[in-house]
């Protein structure tokens, strides 16, 4: 197990808020986990003790005028060298440089990192293991900041344990133009980030991703001698994470899960930016968090009650078939005489009079950014500890190999990101003759066949499996006791599935993690699709139902705007495959894309194989289907279950004598890569007749048909009504096309 | 109080799930507020309880071959003239047109209409107060399917009780394109109908929104003699929304606000569509809403426990000062001899050899469609009680509009949706002279100047009010003891608030919610929005921070490709004022438009009075700003923050003796429905230099500038810096646009 070694066992009291027993969902009770001596258990429910707490927290203010906090007399059982002094010293340090940074770029969120300190301090001076100069090393434990505006505490935190990621000179440059230390964490901009925060309630979901990652990762490939995969996850998540809907999705699968090596901060600073969360956030979090099948300890001072944060982390690892919310209750801005506890420290530099103050206040008399030698000395093993730490496990790893070759060979592959090589002769091919399908059922083949190859495949569906179809058939459930399977059961939770997703695809290159929903319901996720995009976590998004085709179930269900919504976003693939060729060539970009994210937009209705479709067609985003001899009059351009149609009325107008090419455009991006020549070729300037159609909005088609072509789409909600039907009357027809292009060429 | 005349106190057990006392975050217990008698009380926890259900509802099942369940011998206290026996054979009437629709239909899903029958009956039936002949009845109490594929239930129960909406024939058209029973819930097509479900989480958020909209009107209009305003809201959610993200925010909001007029039923029937809720949702829901502050219920028998559905409702009613959640355990697809407990009932017809086997299992002889004559005869008083519902409470309203003169007169603004003479006029103008601004602030003008003139605005924002600029100063908050005010706190629940909204603007035509957050955020709530379009509520959606004009926060907080996303988006006005005029035109539109919801994209950064902007041009969506004398040779267009470049570029050019026109494009929506000579007159077809600007995606320019013009925006995500280096760094700068002129001018 985990380096418990560096904890401190406290004897100081620690309550817990224990909700009644009567809604406890599992068998075991806390008492049949818990050793720890000299607890005091508390059944006061949390409302009424948040109220008191209030009260306390201004009571233990720290004195203002300069008088240093009286150093608390903390037992220690193991004898550790450092006092509580050096402690609160770096929680200053810490304090300070969010104070300082924040004040030079006259823009960030001091309060959080001020109050959150102590938890940031104890977690990784004393708690996770990592190595700061390979901030990839593949066991490290992961740490996320939900709560991601307070990145200046991790930004503060990396530069004390040495990543070479946060120099002081980073620091100096917080929020400037081509930094390292944006206002935000950003695991593209500086390694030892682990996944992109700030928009809320995405980190915690993202932890919930790692920790799955982790989960299912040990039950692969852990042998009783020798359990090579072996971190916590550990994310800080505070009021504003926990009001988002995704949160609570994601939390939830996490105690479905049982993912005991996931423990999770609850800043409760009791302040957003709208003021006293009395107004808006009065629910019991911790009797929500037991409802979702957590394990949760309440820390009542966060301020400085060191032994009561470590007690916790303690706790929370003793119980390891629950994942762990620690509240925390702290105050924003802690160390700000006057503007402590209110929403004014959350999002604004404190000024220059108030971070003097503040240094008077917590007896800090060290310029900007200063770092004390005793801190810095206190933090300089953590250089020499980390490269022991990664070079025990390499050879822990190398025993690993030894015994189990073929084993360590696919982890192997799992943690470089390096696919087998040939994977993609797995794919399936079609010809015009194999069977007329749906692409969502050609999406299954590719999957299974993918499956087989790609160690690192897993996923699932948010309970639409069996429409979506996305079941390997080869493997079973992921499930709190089958952690070493690879169906994903999300339930019916888009956003959460998508972030975990995120967390997923983070953990390591070599995992390569699929949802799914309907191609309509990307509107529920659309959050965390972005931030794919954003961090470069090759996410596959599996998207079927993905038009009017799918029918009776009518506009709430049916996508228009959608193929469009992607095709503006940056960093991410839209792909619309038309037949199986198609959808196996979609599969092949998505697994190479593992820096960009792919949306699939598959059909639930039949598609016959088209001739002229291809992997290396696909690949290009644009290609020519079937054509005519000679320069075209009319170009028809398709995408996806239109495709069909756009062949076919080649195909009419050709009897008819004219010469018309038939363009299969499945992803813009891709196509947009391409050189202008390739581009010119597919589609001559000087050929302006041109009819494009797809099943969706025709926003954004001026670009292709210009401005002499005509867009064959849908620019007002769908209907309800057999697929056939609503084609008809919304003429996405073979005969529309047709008409279209002779009124071009008319 | 409400209608409990009709309701059967019932002696029959009723057990509640009760979470442990440690867990209930108010000062009265449960004990204090319940007097029916013979309860039996259950500490046992969910979990548990569940398991053993499971069990018991395989036995419970009704025997297979034909033989008739035996009445229930229940005791009535107020002896009602129904038998249980006639409810019985309401109950599958109800359970067959559902399962004939679907089959006729061949599309659709019978399960949850054959389960929740028996709480559908007694809500339409026994319970709800509303006239069938006037569905828009004001004082009407509101029920909404959020679990909307069920929605054959809610058609069998219109049909039943007179709803002229649903007729036979339009049971019989399932469905089918042009009829009035589509495949989900959906106001706009079917009267009786209260808003539009599908999309999992959205209904139950909307009833919270409609619980609202009652509990804020009742504060402000009802008198100690005469309570005009006085209705519940009743709510079916399923697994699939309790799994939503969207639900725990929207519900952890209504435990907030105490609305004791929500009463939402749980069917928890333990199928969803992946299989037995066991493999990704096993929560303790109950437990997790007590957290919220609901008041929670367990009827364990829906089948057929009519007496425990009744009695819950009566409990619910009796708690006032907390929503109540009734988890209704029940068989989804109950009837069905082979599929029932199984999730091949959910989504499609039975086949024609299990509705046979159906028919004999609940000894239904009947054809199709067929609703026995003592079925109808019994819920033929429906339509005479409606009428007396509804002429009673005109007559209150007579004596409320003689004792109350001007509150009558504004709530029956209210109600009718008319709004006031010349409210227009209370919109602040400007000149060029009035100072710089944000549009941001400049909005908040808007709505404090509306909010004196028009009664049923109200709104707020997801905890950035102060941001956001959307408190209306002369109201307090909404809170649970102050719900006649009008600003409301959604706390960071951007989802839920947006369909919260949805809620209120289908309350009744003349509320006029608004919301907001930073522009980016709307992908959180993206799905309410596109409801809100499709469902045509008016909501008015004020969305700052509208591009990399924000800054140091990054890219996270940087919308690019939102404006692009909901130009794509039907029936919804995207909105981007570019100075003061505009602003106010932006909010004459959104106010106007009552049937189509507004987006208005608002800056965080200041923008001077552009001298050419008015509410006249923002009412046709583009105009010119600033012209030349003479045909224009290049045309330069902008909108918003960026409109202030394109016309200073303009200003340059002209020095340098070019012709220039400056249109600002603040709606495409509202352009694009201008006349072609209209649109001609703004961009001449032959002008064909034109550059645009706009801080986000080009993504759908090309439309306006044409495959010759220049479209200057932003294709990649944005960066953390302060934001003029962002705007310069990315080429969104007046020299940038002077020089694109140029080139094509050249």
């Amino acid at each position: 197990m985990a380096a418990s070694s560096s904890l401190t066992v406290s004897q100081a009291l620690v309550s817990r808020a224990i909700v009644g027993s009567g809604s406890s969902s599992s068998s075991s009770t806390p008492s049949d986990r818990l050793a720890l001596p000299g607890f005091v258990r508390s059944s006061i429910a949390g409302r009424s003790l948040k109220s008191s707490m209030r009260g306390r927290r201004t009571a233990d203010c720290p004195p203002r005028r300069g008088v240093a906090r009286a150093m608390a007399a903390v037992e220690t059982v193991e004898g550790k060298a450092e006092t509580t002094a050096l402690v609160d010293k770096s929680v200053n340090t810490i304090r300070f440089l969010a104070i300082d940074a924040v004040e030079k770029a006259n823009s960030g969120h001091p309060g959080l990192p001020m109050g959150c300190a102590p938890m940031g301090h104890i977690l990784y001076d004393e708690v996770m293991r990592y190595n700061p100069k390979n901030p990839f090393w593949f066991n490290r434990d992961r740490f996320v900041l939900s709560a991601g505006h307070g990145c200046m505490l991790q930004y503060a935190l990396l530069h004390l344990a040495g990543y070479d990621s946060v120099q002081e000179e980073d620091l100096k440059s917080f929020r400037q133009w081509g930094s390292r230390t944006p206002g935000h964490p950003e695991n593209f901009e500086t390694t030892g980030i682990e996944v992109t925060t700030g928009p809320l309630g995405q980190g915690i979901a993202n932890a919930v991703g790692l920790a799955l990652a982790e989960k299912h990762l040990a039950a692969r490939f852990n042998k009783p001698d020798n359990e090579i995969v072996d971190h916590y996850t550990y994310a800080i998540l505070g009021d504003g994470c926990q009001m988002e809907g995704i949160s609570n999705e994601a939390c939830s699968l996490a105690g479905h899960w049982g993912l005991g090596k996931l423990i999770a901060f609850y800043d409760d600073n009791h302040i957003s930016i709208d003021g006293d969360t009395e107004i808006a956030f009065t629910e019991d979090v911790n009797a929500r968090f037991e409802a979702l099948g957590w394990h949760t300890i309440w820390v009542k001072n966060g301020n400085n009650g060191y032994d009561e944060i470590r007690a916790a982390i303690k706790e929370a690892k003793a119980v390891t078939d629950k994942p762990t919310l620690i509240k925390v209750t702290t105050t924003i801005g802690y160390g700000s005489p006057n503007k402590a506890n209110s929403y004014a420290v959350h999002g604004s530099a404190l000024g220059a009079k108030e971070v003097d103050a503040t240094r008077q206040n917590l007896a800090w008399p060290h310029e900007p950014f200063h770092v004390p030698a005793d801190v810095k000395s206190h933090w300089s093993r953590h250089v020499p500890e980390g490269a022991s730490l990664e070079s025990k496990w390499n050879a822990k790893f190398a025993e690993y190999e030894k015994k189990y070759p073929e084993e360590a060979a696919e982890l192997k592959g799992i943690i470089s990101g390096e696919l087998p090589a040939g994977w993609e002769k797995a794919l399936p091919t079609y010809t015009p003759e194999s069977p007329a399908d749906a692409t969502r059922n050609l999406s299954q083949q590719c999957l299974n066949a993918l499956a087989k190859v790609l160690p690192g495949l897993l996923g699932g569906s948010a309970d639409l499996a069996s429409s979506n179809m996305t079941l390997l058939k080869m493997f079973g459930d992921f499930q709190k006791n089958t952690p070493e399977e690879r169906n994903v059961r999300f339930g019916v939770r888009e956003h959460g599935m998508g972030a975990i997703c995120n967390g997923i695809a983070l953990h390591c290159p070599g995992l390569i993690p699929y949802c799914a929903t309907f191609f309509v319901f990307t509107d529920y996720m659309r959050a965390a699709m972005r931030i794919s995009a954003l961090c470069e976590a090759g996410v596959i998004y599996v998207m079927t139902h993905d038009s009017i085709g799918l029918g009776e179930d009518g506009p709430t269900h049916q996508p228009i705007e959608h193929l469009a919504s992607f095709r503006a976003m940056p960093n991410i693939l839209m792909l619309r495959p038309g037949d199986g060729n198609e959808t196996a060539g979609a599969y092949k970009v998505a697994v190479l894309n593992r820096k960009r994210p792919s949306v699939l937009a598959l059909s639930r209705q039949k598609l016959p194989q088209l001739p002229g479709t291809s992997v290396e067609g696909v690949e290009k985003g644009g290609y020519i289907v079937s054509d005519s001899d000679g320069k075209p009059e009319v170009i028809l351009i398709g995408t996806g279950s239109e495709l069909e149609i756009a062949f076919k009325a080649g195909d009419e107008l050709r009897k008819e004598g004219k010469k018309v090419r038939v363009v299969s455009l499945i992803s813009w991006e891709l196509f947009d890569e391409q050189s202008a020549e390739y581009k010119e070729s597919v589609l001559p300037s000087d050929v302006s007749a041109r009819v494009s159609v797809e099943a969706g909005s025709t926003f954004g088609w001026e670009k292709i048909v210009g401005s002499k072509g005509k867009a064959i789409g849908i620019d007002r909600f769908g209907a309800s009504a057999p697929a056939g039907k609503i084609y008809k009357e919304f003429g996405i027809t073979v005969e529309n096309v047709v008409a279209s292009a002779k009124s071009l060429l008319a």
